[in-house]
């Protein structure tokens, strides 16, 4: 294994025409928004109590603990956003919030060291005795996350503490020895974030209990089974009825050979897998990754990154099960995907993750948020019919059109913390090379393992265009390793305007050499409209042609083309046009065809006579810009002529 | 309007090569078979209850009442059907049985002429107090149905006497009178049992009572909320999800507009409405009748005849919303659409009514009941992926297998009952007129409106051959009205080998004479494949056709086609050949074509190469037949190019 590492946040500064936009949303309007949120205060939302829960375990108000038993994670994650923005950017009352926050947790934590607030409010008398549904150690998973990134964005320890008390206590109730429990958590999560505690603080306690947790998982005798014969029936029994799948604990981990259960979890789970095996060098720990990595994206994924085929467990399928209709295609579980691909780019550089991760970033998880940053999509459909999301029951968890807030408000702080911390999944860098997978316009300083400083400036045209232009802002020997993608099939390469010819491994070109401060590199990828079909397994894609343009997935609405989509047929010869459209949904790439219509010979329900094909103009948008321009319909997959 | 009357049954005696063999099954196995299922005595088959409910009811036994709420009606289906079967042929041991039944009853009734096992032994104090959800008067309707037609095959009045008394105490109860209440049934079917009850003991009473629970429906101020009020909140919750349409209640019949809800209820109510409408010459209610035909028929049935596309609530969703595999297309809900169109028949013969009856009856009925007249299907799917009705939630209720029996067995009653009592189906006279609706070979005499006995033989080839042949029995001066169905393009008819020019009127071919004793009338129908295209605005049938031989719809299966039948394309052009098989399915004429099988380009998951298509023989078997041969595949609908 070659190590390569995530270039840290505070040495990357992202300046680029598409991806600054989406920051800055995060900046100006979602933050502030699920700031208000958390806070209660946005008309017509459904209400989150995060703020008013922590108050009064802090003792500073009476009332109910409301939400979901799992509510105090949004707040994690939106703290964890925060301090991603407070890394690129210093913000007084953004770091104020924050502060407030956690003064507020140092009130309401318990002596020993125990803080949620829904065991703290509501049922005391279970802690830690319902690991499977009460998420306990997955929202102290997020805090952690949260307290690390706040730690890194501004030095202050005072979070960070809380959480080290935290799972003190955690490492006290749980673990191999004598009088501990043999627990592990019904959604992953805090594996990977104790992975991060034990790199920030180099406590290596932190790793093992990360480690155990993994080991633990799936083993005989069950835990959840042990852990259930002390709980009265009717506690959380709605996940009683999904299997140990759901859980990810069928097997142990190393034994499991498909990805299946609750996505997200698995995804979560998959990180945190990942993060050891780096750590300990665990090789069947990695086989597994490997493996179920290989389950997800070559059998259980949809075009967009999107994974979650069934909203009933939120849940897997099964091999080449990807309806487009009943999909769940949770937007965490895209960013977990994003997340499991960037911790495999770190056992060395290798597109095919790499490729994923750009696939689900550009469509899968931006179809999760709306252009103006207000409104959220959990489930990320693929093919729409309006009335059927809202008449039919099958249909209930699919929206048409992205909602303010959720009850389970999970989605909308993911999509904050993963787009304010894009500059860590951008690059990577090992003893003597700097590895560029995602082309992000921006700056970065790093050294590298030998101690060379590499500086470099990228300026990036993508999504729409293939001029990638890097210079190199500090002398210096070391290999610059730059992505081709998957979805490019003919690219050139000049250093100072001279074409160069450089080898390529595992889909990264390599240049090599005595880099001077203001060489420039210019990579110059060719971006066009693709035709791509889903494999010959796949039911549901059966007959249909999706359109590609460059890491983009594109999708047809009613907006440009009518009702009816089923009936828009993409003849397999008719040319594709690109054409930049700047006053469309905020600047976006379109799509043109010379299409047909298909049309019914009469009106009746069932007819001899055939359909007639009329010629229509068909206009594609980027998928992840659908549904901003009103309710209607929408399909990636086209039938083909 | 010129009222068209059924043949009873008792005039009609089937003689028929493929609906004898039916019938047949149903009395030498299915009749039989369900006996042992009352009586809880089929191994491996979820538990009746039926007859020791009775018994408990009857004070024969002790013990606690098992079953559904409306587990009396399975009892009623099946007297229903055992006395259909007495009507063409007496049987000692099956009168027995039933006898046996009606003494049970006789003495389980109570006092004041009540009775229902599970109010009598469940829950006393709430007789008659939640119409909504719990069945009393549908049961009450399934027995009055029984009684009517034992009474007609064996002239006995016992059960008929226990249940006029039961009526008296439900009118008794309800009405618009002082002192009653303003309810109807939750679940329609006393409605047009009232009217065979009226019609067999001239009793304008029932007429009436029938008449009530319809004008009743729908009204303003809501009964089944009123009720509600006096139940406590846990009396069958279940319901309570479901809206006011989901019982068609929620418009007075008259307004409805298009039909909605739990689609058996709404099949229930329109015969209902017929019958009282061909009873009282109701205009308005008959138009309503009309409207919501044209709803179900032009607007939400599939090519089958199933109806009701969802399993949530058993239920209609919106026109042209008919997925194949998530269907519900309950069995009892196409024989339900058979007693409307035969309803619908009476108004006056046009072959739309017909042609839907036949639709339903060759296909999704038919399909309900294995080839060896032992398991059913509830559900009956236009396409079935075995791995996906195992495990995905959505197809909970989809079985690509018929089951042996159900714990809430509606459906294998029904089809005995309906099959069974084919005969009076299959012809209609009116004043001058002798009507064959259906070409069902067999022998009947009728005495028509003016007096003239009109007697013939029948022998037809159908469904798979075109050949009809009717013989004249008995000399008279009258109509014969002989159906040209829709789906044939070409006829010829012949009176004594001379072809004749007779007009045709709404699909009906009028041959008036002077007919004589072994006058020979000869009717050939064109039968050839025809490939079937559903209406444009149908989603889920966009880019695909099926194949319809004279009223039989085609399928593919696994069995003869291999798996992933998503891939089988049928080219527009191909000549698709029939041919029949003796060995296959019982006998079956198949059909053949050469069609292509797409082939994926390489194993990704999404590719940029384009499928081939590789030749592929297809072989289609008729729809009522599939999943006779272990479990596999099937499709309706196939990909077309």
């Amino acid at each position: 294994m070659n190590r390569i590492h995530a270039v840290p946040m505070k040495h990357v500064n992202i300046q680029d025409g598409f991806i600054s936009r989406a920051q800055r949303l995060m900046r100006e309007s979602v933050i502030p928004y699920q700031w208000r949120a958390l806070n209660d205060s946005v008309p017509g939302a459904e209400k989150s109590y995060c703020i008013q829960n922590l108050k009064i375990a802090a003792g500073k108000i009476k009332g109910e603990r409301g939400g979901m038993v799992f509510q105090d994670s949004d707040l994690a994650k939106w703290i964890e956003a925060a301090a991603y923005l407070l890394q690129s950017e210093r913000d007084a009352q953004l770091e104020a919030h924050c502060d407030e926050i956690i003064d507020l947790m140092a009130q309401g934590q318990m002596e020993d060291g125990y803080f949620n607030t829904y065991f703290q409010l509501v049922e005391p008398q279970r802690r830690f005795k319902d690991l499977r549904d009460c998420h306990e150690l997955y929202c102290c998973g997020h805090f952690i996350e949260a307290a690390v990134a706040y730690y890194e964005a501004t030095g202050k320890r005072k979070l960070l503490e809380i959480m080290e008390r935290m799972v003190a206590l955690i490492a006290r109730e749980f673990g191999p020895g004598e009088g501990q429990r043999r627990g592990y958590p019904g959604h992953q999560e805090i594996e990977l974030a104790l992975v991060k505690l034990y790199r920030t603080t180099g406590k290596k306690e932190y790793l093992d209990l990360a480690q155990f947790f993994i080991d633990e998982r799936g083993r005989e005798p069950y835990y959840f089974d042990l852990e259930r014969q002390q709980l009265p029936n009717d506690h959380f029994p709605l996940n009683s009825e999904f299997g140990r799948a759901y859980f990810q604990a069928h097997l142990p981990v190393r034994q499991q050979q498909e990805v299946v259960g609750h996505s997200v979890r698995a995804m979560y789970m998959l990180c945190g897998m990942a993060d050891v095996a780096l750590e300990t060098g665990d090789a069947t720990l990695y086989q597994a990754c490997r493996r179920l990595w290989a389950s997800t994206v070559q059998k259980r994924m949809y075009i967009t990154g999107a994974i979650g085929s069934t909203a009933y467990g939120e849940a897997f399928t099964f091999d080449y099960h990807l309806p487009n209709d009943t999909i769940y295609g949770e937007t965490c579980a895209a960013i977990g995907l994003c997340f499991f691909a960037s911790r495999m780019l770190q056992f060395g550089a290798n597109r095919e993750y790499a490729d994923i991760l750009e696939r689900a970033l550009y469509n899968g998880v931006l179809s999760g948020i709306s252009l103006d940053g207000e409104r959220f999509f959990y489930v990320n459909p693929l093919e729409v019919w309006p009335q059927e999301t809202r008449e039919v029951h099958d249909f209930k968890e699919v929206k048409p059109q992205r909602q303010p807030w959720f009850g389970c408000a999970c989605c909308p702080p993911n999509l904050a913390r993963f787009i304010s911390s894009l500059g860590q999944y951008a690059y990577g860098y090992d003893a003597h090379n700097l590895y560029i997978h995602l082309y992000i316009g921006g700056t970065l300083d790093v050294t590298l393992g030998d101690g060379t400083l590499a500086a470099l400036r990228v300026d990036s045209t993508l999504p729409y265009g293939g001029q990638i232009s890097i210079e190199i802002r500090s002398p210096g020997h070391y290999g610059l390793a730059l992505r081709v993608p998957g979805w490019c099939q003919e690219y050139t390469v000049c250093v100072n305007g001279e074409a160069v010819k450089a080898p390529v491994e595992d889909g990264y070109l390599y240049l090599h050499r005595d880099w001077m401060k203001g060489d420039k590199v210019t990579l110059v990828l060719a971006l066009e409209p693709v035709r791509m079909y889903a494999n010959a397994a796949v039911h549901h894609d059966a007959g249909l042609v999706a359109v590609q343009y460059g890491p983009m997935v594109y999708c047809a609405e009613e907006a440009d083309n009518g009702k009816d989509l089923h009936n828009l047929v993409l003849p397999s010869g008719a040319a594709i046009y690109a054409e930049y459209c700047e006053n469309c949904l905020g600047g976006v790439m379109t799509l043109k065809t010379e299409g047909l219509r298909r049309e019914g010979a009469d009106d009746a329900l069932y007819t001899t006579q055939p359909p007639r094909f009329i010629p229509q103009e068909i206009r594609l948008i980027p998928y992840f810009a659908w549904a901003n321009r009103g309710e209607g319909e929408m399909r990636v997959w086209l039938q083909e002529k």
